[in-house]
C-alpha cells in the first residue's frame, strides 16, 4: 500500500492565487434562510435575536482573522473586507473561502443558545460564499454603499409591508398590492399615517445594518456587548500576551455611504 | 439611496464554471484539529466518537446532495465525490465549495452532543476546502486509494506509538525513535511481540477509514445506523415523497484500493 | 536605476497551469477573413491556395511541436490537438496559446508567395485563438466531428450558392432565396439538375477539410507535398539528428466523423 | 452529418474576463531570438533595424486598437498597456492576448523587408505572451519602470562587452571576465578610459529603448517617422473618416522612471 505510487493525484491541484493588490471582499449568504426562519418562529419584520447571533459570528471572524478590516451584516447575509495587502493564506481562493466559511458557520451554530435561549434549533443553518475582488477604493465604499442601500430598500418595504399585516389587518397578498409602485416617500407617509410609525425612530440596527470595525477608543456609545471574545485557537492563543493592545471589534449601525465614516477610519482603505 | 448607483459592483462578480465531464472531488480538512483533540480530551490514537461524528456529518452531505457519490473520510478529514455528470449550482466553484464547507460545519457542531453526550463543546471545530477535477476513473480511483493507503500508514504508526507510550510506558519521543526507520513489517511485528496485539484484528473503521456510498439493498452487515436522516431543507421536503424509494447512505470500512468495491459499484464511476 | 526595487511587479504575474490529463485544443480563427478574401479576390467558393497555405503553416506547427498529434483546417480556422499528456511549456495556458497563435500566424505570412504568386500581401491576415479542455476521447472525437460537419454544411451551401450565382446569373440576395429553407437533399438535387454538378465529386479538400496527422508510412496516395519542412529553431536543430525517424505530416482529406480513421490511429487519443 | 448533435462540446469554451478596473499589460518576447539574431547577421550591440521594425509592428497595434494607450519596447519584447476602462473583446483573456500577439507577429514578419532590404527572411520569427493586470496606478509606474532599468542595465552591459570584443580584441568569455562583479560606474569608466566612449552619448534608443504614445501634437522632435499607417482592416477602414483627429502614435525614447513623461501624459492613467 504505497501511498507514493497514487500521490501523482496532488499534481490535479492547481494553484489559485487571487490578484495582488486588490481588496477582496468575502459574502457569505444564508442559504433557504425562508424556511430557517419559519421554522424557527422568527420576528417579523426584523428578529433582533438572529442580527445579534449574526453579529457574534462576525465578530468571532474579526478576532481570528486580522486582515479583516471591515464587516456589514443585514438580514442573513455578511460581508467582510479584507485589506489591499492581505497575506492571508497566502492569498489561496479556496483556503480563504472555505475557511471563512466554516468558521463563520461554526459560530452561528455554535452561539445559537446565547441569542435564541430556549427555542432549540431544530437543524443548523447554513452558508454560502464568494469571493470578489476590487481593485481600488472608489469601487470598495461603492460595494459598501450598495448593500447598505439595499437594506434600507429592504427594511423600508418589510417594516410597511408586516404594519400591514400585523397592524393592518391585511393578508399578505393585499399587503403586497397595497405597496405596489409605491415610492420611499409614499411609505413613510403611510407608516406614518396609518401606524403612527415614525420610520426614522425605528432601530438604527433594522435601518442602517450591522457594520463591524475595530476600535482602539472605548467604545462607549456602541453596541460594544456584540464584541464578544473569539474563538480561541492555536493562533489566537500564540498570540494572547498581545491581546490586551489589540483594538476590540465593535458593532456600529451608522451611517457608511456618505464620507463621514471613511473619513474617521483611513486605516480601513489604506494600503 | 439609489441601489441602482452602486449595482455596477456586482460586475466584479466573475463567473467561475468548473468544466464539465470531469469528476470533481472536495476534500475538507480540520483545523487546528491538534489542538481541538487535546483540548476535547480525544481518545489515542483513535477517536470513536470524533469519527462517528464526521461520520455522521458526511452522510448528511450526500442526503442533501445528490449530485455526491461517494465520500471517504480518514482522521479529521472528508473527501466527497461528485458524479462526472454532477449538475449542483451549475458546477459554480465558489457555491459548490463553500455550500458543501459551510453544510459539513454546520452537520459536526450541530450533532456534537450526539456523540460527546456530557463533553462540552468548548469552541466550534472549523474545516477548510478545495476542489479537485479528476478527468478520468484511472485518476479517481488513485485519489481514493491515495487517501486509504495514507489511513493505513497513519494509522499503523499510530497505532504503535500509543500502545509504546500508554502499555509500553514510553515518553513521546522515545516512542517516536524506536519507531524510527521501522518498516510496516517491523511495526506489525512489534505490535504482537510485545502488546499481543494483531493488527489486522484492529477495527476496521480505524484500518481503512469511512467508505459512504448509497445503498438500496438493505445494509445489514454494514454500520447503517450510522445512516441518520439529512438535515430537512426547502429542496429535501419538497422530495419527500420520493424519500422512501431513495437509497440510504451507508457507511461502511471496507477496502477501496482494489477493484471488488468499484466492480460492485458500477454506478459511481458512470457518466 | 535598481532594477530590484520595481521587480515585486512580477508577483502579479499569476499561474495558469492547464489541468493535467485532459486533451488540449487549441482552435484559431482568422479575423475579418470577409474582407481580407475580398482584397485578395479570392476564388468563391474555395481558394485552393490559400487552404493550401493554412495547410503549410500547420504543418510548422506539428513540425515544431511534438505534442500536437491531430490538425484540422476548414475556410479560415484550423483546430490543434495536444494529445492528453502534453508537457509543453508545463501547460501553461498563455505561453501555449500565445506561442501557437504566433507561430501560425507568422508561417502563413511567411509562406503567402509560395501559394499566391504575383498576387502580392496588400496587410498581413491576424487570426485569435482560444484554448479548449476535453476530458475524455468521447468529446474529443465529437469536437472534430463538430468542425468536419460544419465544414460539410457550409461548404455544401456556398457550393450551391456561388454555382446559382457565377452559372446561373443570379445575384447574391436571389441565391439567398433560392436557397432560404432547403434541405441537404434539396441543394444535391438542385446542383445536379441545373449545373451537372455531383457534389460528391467535388474535391475531397473541399467537402472534408484538411486532416493533419503523423505518419511514418511512405504518404503515396496523400497530398504529402504539403508537408513541407518546418522553420529551423533552436530546438528543431538540436534534434535534427533524430529526424530522419521523425514521422512526416501528412495531410488527408478524409472522413473524421466515422470509426475508421481513429480506429487506424490508435496513438493520436492514447494517454 | 448533424452539426447539432455535436455542438454540446461548445459548453466546454469556459469564460475568461478580466478583472474590470484593472491595468491591463500584454507583453511579447521573441522566442529564440538569440539563433535569430545570429542567422540574419544581427548588429551587436543592437541592431537598429531590428528595433525599428518592432516599433513599427507595435505602432500597427496602437493604431488599431485605441484601448492600448502605451507602449514600450527594449531587445526582443514589447509592453503593451491598455486603459483601465479597456473594453476590448469586452476584456476576454484569451481573445485579447491570441489577437495582440497574432498582430504583432503578422506585422512583423509583413514589414521585415522594410527594414532588412536584401537580407531575406530566412524564417519568421515568433512571439509569446502573458497578461499581467494591475489594480492601481503606482504598479504600473513601477512596471514600466522595471522594463526601463532592465533596458539600461542590458544595454550598459552589452556597449561594453561588445567594445571589449569588437575593438578590444577580447574573447566573449575574456569579456564576461572582465566585467564580473563590476558595478554601474565602473563600465562606465571603462567605456571612457579604453574606448573614449561617453555612454550618456549613444543612441537614446538603445539606452531608453523605445516609447509610444499618441501624441495629438504635430511630434516635430520626435522620431515621428516611425508612427506608419496602421494596417487596415474591416475597424480601421469603418473609421477612416475620423482618421484625420485621431492622434497619431509617436515613438519616443525619454525617460518614464521620473515624473515628468508621466505628468504631461494625464490621459495614459486616467480612470
Amino acid at each position: 500500500m504505497a501511498v507514493s505510487r497514487f500521490a501523482y493525484v496532488r499534481n490535479f491541484e492547481l494553484p489559485d492565487p487571487l490578484l495582488p493588490g486588490t481588496f477582496i471582499v468575502v459574502r457569505l449568504d444564508g442559504q433557504s434562510f425562508h424556511r430557517f426562519s419559519e421554522v424557527h418562529a422568527f420576528a417579523k419584520p426584523n428578529d433582533e435575536r438572529a442580527l445579534r447571533l449574526l453579529d457574534h459570528a462576525a465578530t468571532d471572524l474579526m478576532d481570528q482573522f486580522s486582515d479583516i478590516v471591515l464587516a456589514f451584516g443585514e438580514s442573513d447575509e455578511y460581508s467582510f473586507l479584507l485589506r489591499k495587502s492581505a497575506s492571508l493564506f497566502n492569498r489561496r481562493e479556496a483556503k480563504i473561502l472555505s475557511t471563512l466559511t466554516s468558521h463563520f458557520t461554526a459560530s452561528v451554530v455554535f452561539r445559537w443558545s446565547t441569542y435564541f435561549g430556549n427555542t432549540p434549533l431544530q437543524y443548523p443553518p447554513t452558508f454560502d460564499g464568494r469571493i470578489i475582488l476590487y481593485p481600488s477604493i472608489r469601487e470598495v465604499r461603492d460595494y459598501f454603499s450598495w448593500r447598505q442601500a439595499d437594506t434600507h430598500v429592504n427594511n423600508l418595504y418589510n417594516t410597511v409591508f408586516w404594519a400591514l399585516v400585523q397592524q393592518g389587518g391585511q393578508s399578505t397578498s393585499e399587503a403586497h398590492a397595497t405597496l405596489k409602485g409605491t415610492q420611499s416617500k409614499d411609505k413613510h407617509e403611510l407608516l406614518f399615517s396609518r401606524f403612527n410609525i415614525n420610520y426614522n425612530s425605528i432601530d438604527a440596527r433594522f435601518r442602517k445594518g450591522s457594520v463591524l470595525v475595530r476600535d482602539s477608543q472605548p467604545a462607549s456609545t456602541t453596541d460594544a456587548s456584540d464584541a464578544a471574545p473569539s474563538v480561541p485557537t492555536d493562533a489566537a492563543i500564540s498570540k494572547k500576551s498581545k491581546a490586551k493592545i489589540k483594538p476590540a471589534v465593535v458593532v456600529l449601525h451608522c451611517d457608511i455611504i456618505k464620507d463621514e465614516f471613511w473619513d474617521g477610519r483611513p486605516d480601513i482603505l489604506a494600503g
